[in-house]
């Protein structure tokens, strides 16, 4: 075990490019932030995890990295007890209004993925063996990922028109849809809401049913809406939905919904830690749950939460932020090994400007709108120094330092405000 | 991976010498059965698992051993659907009485559980890492384990005393108890209940109340009780139990056991595969659940069903039958990776004559009631191949072919019958 002890851990703040995606909380900013943990050994290995960049995050890993010295990569599942202990009741330094409750379940949940990522990383190195396998073995040999539409402008003001140009109304969102698809063949189709009127956004999931009639749609407005709003567009889409997600906040109002329309709920806001599960079950709240390694504190809760959706019969499909190949590679490695992957993963990937990254993703290609699930020992990603080093020199660059899509907003639109629900 | 390929895989069933155990449903034949399973790869390594030993439950096993050839020994998390697929629907071939419903999913658990076990050592080989690092890593040093009192007979009829003696009342209760802890030094003391009227069976409880003040007491009477019976006897019994185990059969009745009592509800028969929880959870019926590896389909769903226990804050003890060295084994690396494992374990051992075994157990001893979590790649054990095939023969010459307490006690005492609840 010493052998491959852990003694140094290594935090590098990075930021990429952006659009300008509108949600129910402000716009995406020109950058994005993320953080690269490098977890080495004494034997010269290096593990690698990605996780959410933000200042107050960024002062928790360090807290959590110094708690992981000495530790073996094999320790995954005390890393929960380690680092919960190491960083106390805090709780996360910034909230977006997007990803539901800031409890202290996930807070711990979000500081510890990193390093569960890594650890599972060195083991597959140790091993000869991918992350899927040291997870139990693949149940897939292809990921399937879901098209993630945005309302946006067609640039952040004063900087150049993005590939994908504006997208404000339903034709705006079928030409996205249909440049998504082309590019990278995904098989269903998610809209993010929460933007305009609840009656223009049910719009745009009409359109993108008339242009895609055999393609499974969801909509996410991100608890913008009422419960009310909520069973109102819920009945007037209900037929076309795969499944609704999160049209309003909160466990009971969820339910409500459910009760009252019988469309299939899904949620990575009311359900983000283990705490909120019972009382979630208790009132039938929600029939899918979006996993995410990266706040329920890595692979391996990741997979007893889907175990546990088994036994519920609940569904799961997969969540995602603005990420770069190391998030990438682990929803490929999680989603393959999770037996009950239902749906299509979400992925912000092709809002990514192809030539940012610290990884090479030549591995992780969209085919069909599914990756194929990789072989190479661990992770299988060699971290490239030199683009490690750009994004790190565009994050000291910037001025952000925690992600604040309100405050963007309100910086190019004064009277926007915050509010919700909205409708 | 092709190079720890498996490519053979030997089941040996076994029988050893077993005391006149009296239960709800009978009483231990002379002789228990067991099978042990080996899993040989390309490489030359050897996994080791062992299960139940009844012909229903051999013949399942070789389909399932068919099944696993050519697979790798870290494909542990697909070795649910492949054996499920390789043994169909089929229902185990025997059933206890003792052991709650015999399910399917239960049935496919106890088929599974041995190639997990087996497939867990070979990669503690592979890594030079043991079992509980496999796991994720160990949560304590040392493992606590239960006494386990029965009531019992001197001798089996025509058969020479044993060491233990009689015990058909509180007085013999207490005696067996005392010389158990002398010799195990357990902290913990649980009376297999369900063979005297309940109120006997109380006063058991209470004259070890009065011998042991300080240490936890458990009854488990197999569902042998009603449930006014069981609530009556909770009521008398109600500030002395730690937990109170499987009075009555059922769900549904477990609940109304608990609602009616107070007292935390433990069970390894009314919740014995996932499709059970779902109602036990709603029903408020169990507050602790025994896991058991032999029939939960192994390592991998019993830690599943910790995490599952943990969210919903229930508790977490260990089932035990009649074993050897291997299932000793794999109960303290279980116990050592199952973080909330809130009760001392339940096992047989102290039954089983210690000349009698397929592996050296030299580093298994129990000191103060627990055993040390082992350091050695694996499982840490090693099969002894002139020890195996002595019990193997012990097999052969017996006619025991499938456990029946009620058929053996049936030949002792013409007028038995089993009958449940009996009070
Ligand atoms: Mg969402
Ligand atoms: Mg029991």
């Amino acid at each position: 075990m010493s052998r491959h002890e852990i003694n140094h851990v290594l935090i590098t703040p990075v930021a990429f490019t952006d659009p300008p995606l509108l949600n129910a909380v402000g716009v995406h900013e020109p950058l994005a932030l993320r953080a690269i943990v490098e977890v080495h050994t004494v034997s010269g290995l290096t593990g690698l995890g990605e996780t959410y960049g933000d200042a107050g995050h960024l002062e928790l890993l360090k807290k959590a990295a110094e708690a992981v010295r000495g530790a073996s990569p094999f320790d995954v599942g005390r890393l929960w007890s380690v680092i919960s202990g190491a960083i106390g009741g805090a709780s996360r330094g910034s909230q977006s209004g997007l990803t539901g409750l800031a409890t202290s379940g996930k807070t711990i949940g979000s500081v510890v993925a990193p390093f569960d990522s890594a650890f599972y990383d060195l083991q597959g190195q140790i091993l000869g063996e991918p992350v899927w396998s040291v997870l139990g073995g693949k149940h897939r040999d292809r990921v399937d990922f879901s098209a993630y539409l945005f309302y946006k402008w067609a640039t952040h003001p004063g900087g150049d028109e993005d590939r994908w140009g504006q997208a404000l109304d339903p034709d705006g969102i079928v030409r996205q849809a249909q440049k998504m698809l082309r590019e990278y063949g995904f098989k269903s189709l998610k809209l993010k809401g929460g933007v305009f009127a609840p009656d223009e956004e049910a719009e745009a999931i009409e359109a993108l049913r008339a242009a895609f009639p055999s393609l499974p749609l969801r909509v996410d407005p991100n608890g913008a809406w009422s419960v009310e709003t909520s069973v109102r567009v819920g009945k007037r889409l209900g037929q076309t939905l795969e499944y609704y997600e999160d049209p309003t906040m909160g466990i009971k109002g969820m339910s409500e919904v459910a009760r009252r329309t019988g469309i299939p709920m899904a949620t990575n806001m009311c359900v983000v830690e283990t705490g909120h599960i019972p009382e979630a079950i208790r009132l039938k709240a929600v029939q899918v749950i979006l996993i995410d390694q990266h706040y329920w504190g890595g692979f391996l809760p990741s997979l007893n939460l889907a175990a546990l959706c088994k036994t519920f019969g609940i569904g799961v499909s997969m969540h995602s932020n603005s990420h770069l190949g190391i998030s990438l590679a682990g929803m490929v490695h999680l989603g393959a090994a999770t037996e009950n992957l239902t749906y299509a993963l979400d992925t912000h990937w092709p809002w990514k400007d192809e030539s940012e990254d610290v990884v090479s993703t030549a591995d992780l290609q969209f085919i069909e709108g599914a990756i194929r699930v990789p072989d190479k020992p661990g992770l299988g990603l060699e971290l490239d120094r030199d683009a490690l080093g750009r994004l790190h020199d565009k994050y000291l660059a910037s001025n952000i330092r925690t992600r604040n899509d309100t405050g963007y907003m309100k910086s190019i639109e004064p009277e926007y405000e915050y509010v919700a629900p909205r409708w």
